[in-house]
């Protein structure tokens, strides 16, 4: 369950550099630990008493701990609850946030599949900070009487990146990665970028990513490695991938290498 | 398995008869069967073969038969379907189609649990057309030797109509029910009349729902059986309901039921 695509290490200050670089995009784990950063609701499969045996969907609330595990605060009178009382194997289906008017299928997703049980004692305080950090509109009921807090524990983790992009991430691997510090700001990045500085994504295109005849091109994902360019070209659309010198943590520091990066194709334009 | 809200017909005709109109709301099983007959994507759950005997939440594409039934174009390779060929014991949640930004946890949605298996020979070709009628790209890869279609037959089905309004509806009361007539041109109607006649809509609030200390009103839903509002008055927000004289199935006659209820709205005021 290992099949992680992730850029080595040692592929790069080769001759092929700039092609390793292009390269360096987030990990299989990296990008399933920000998808459950950032999700807010998600659907949690339980096993059903009746009919007993089939699994059982439903839609819940969810946050994550520091190492990615989903949790959430169940009413005890649910379905879903009196489901992992009774048998605690569940998983948890979580889709990337992204644009309202999204093609659903066209988004990455994770499943956690684990062992879901209530948190007690002294990890429930932890839990709760987390949980209403997330959603703090549960403050409302977070403390009543029928509520409980459940953390599942990943024993399996699938991701599926869209079409034909896929594959069982280790759970340690997924335990140890982080998510993306820019994942909060990335969609203002490429509203910024895409609608007032267009002109500078074509040159990106254009020199950055060897793109000479690209007529139009719009930048489609940003990560702390890069981004992603949906690219306009007479032999038709292209996509193409342009990777910062070393990872960005914040918005601030995108934006200067954004404007680094301008100056140095129109330098070589 | 059924204690479904569903307004009896022997209340009508008698004194408390508008009261009796206002509560002819569709029942909980028409609920299901518009929310299926709308939905695009859901939440498939099978049960894992690694890690054994675990619920598997997956994203698919869906469509429905005239009995409510899902329909889903798998492909072999994928873990959902080879999950089902082991063991068809499933389940999909299907949530309300609404306005993008709605709060994900306050829309209506029903989990229809049953075994869910290839549906091969004569029905094969009933389930192609339905299932491309609903999904008209998956032209491109319907008749790929790796894809296959499946059903789900209901063996049980959950409705939950948002905080606190949920039940088990009965499999038959779900498979006789039939889709609202008026779900794909609801949202159109909502935003005319919230738009263009927000005078009549006042006025529904004020004589037909019986709140004439209303200050503003917008309407929320429309079903063959009338529609909902959503109040403002002096003592806080408020929620109406308003009973057409009889079950709609067009717009237009929508439009005309329309018109004369401002008609009779404005002759009582």
């Amino acid at each position: 369950m290992t099949d992680e695509r992730r850029a080595s290490s040692d592929e790069e200050g080769v001759p092929g550099e700039r092609a390793a670089r292009a390269r360096r995009v987030p990990s299989h784990a990296e990008r399933c630990r920000t998808l459950v950063a950032q999700a807010r609701s998600a659907t949690l499969c339980t096993i059903a008493r009746d009919p007993e045996g089939y699994p059982y969907g439903s839609l819940v609330a969810v946050a994550a701990d520091g190492r990615g595990r989903p949790l959430l605060l169940l009413s005890r009178l649910a379905e879903h609850t009196r489901n992992l009382e009774h048998r605690p194997e569940a998983s948890i289906l979580l889709t990337e946030v992204a644009d309202p008017g999204a093609q659903r299928l066209a988004l990455g997703r994770v499943t956690l599949l684990g062992p879901c049980r209530v948190v007690e004692g002294p990890e429930r305080e932890a839990a709760r900070e987390r949980f209403l950090a997330a959603q703090p509109d549960a403050a409302s009921y977070v403390d009543f009487r029928d509520f409980a807090f459940f953390r599942l524990e990943p024993a399996a983790v699938r991701y599926v990146g869209g079409f034909g992009r896929m594959s069982w991430v280790g759970v340690e691997a997924y335990a140890a990665a982080a998510p993306d510090p820019l994942a909060g700001a990335a969609a203002g990045i490429l509203e910024h970028m895409n609608e007032d500085h267009g002109d500078a994504v074509l040159a990106y295109a254009r020199v950055l990513a060897g793109l000479p005849e690209a007529s139009a091109a719009t930048m489609t994902a940003v990560d702390q490695y890069g981004f992603d360019l949906a690219v306009a070209t007479p032999a038709g659309a292209k996509t193409a991938r342009v990777a910062f010198d070393s990872p960005l943590a914040t918005p601030t520091e995108v934006r200067s290498a954004m404007v680094a990066m301008v100056a140095r194709a129109r330098g070589a334009g």
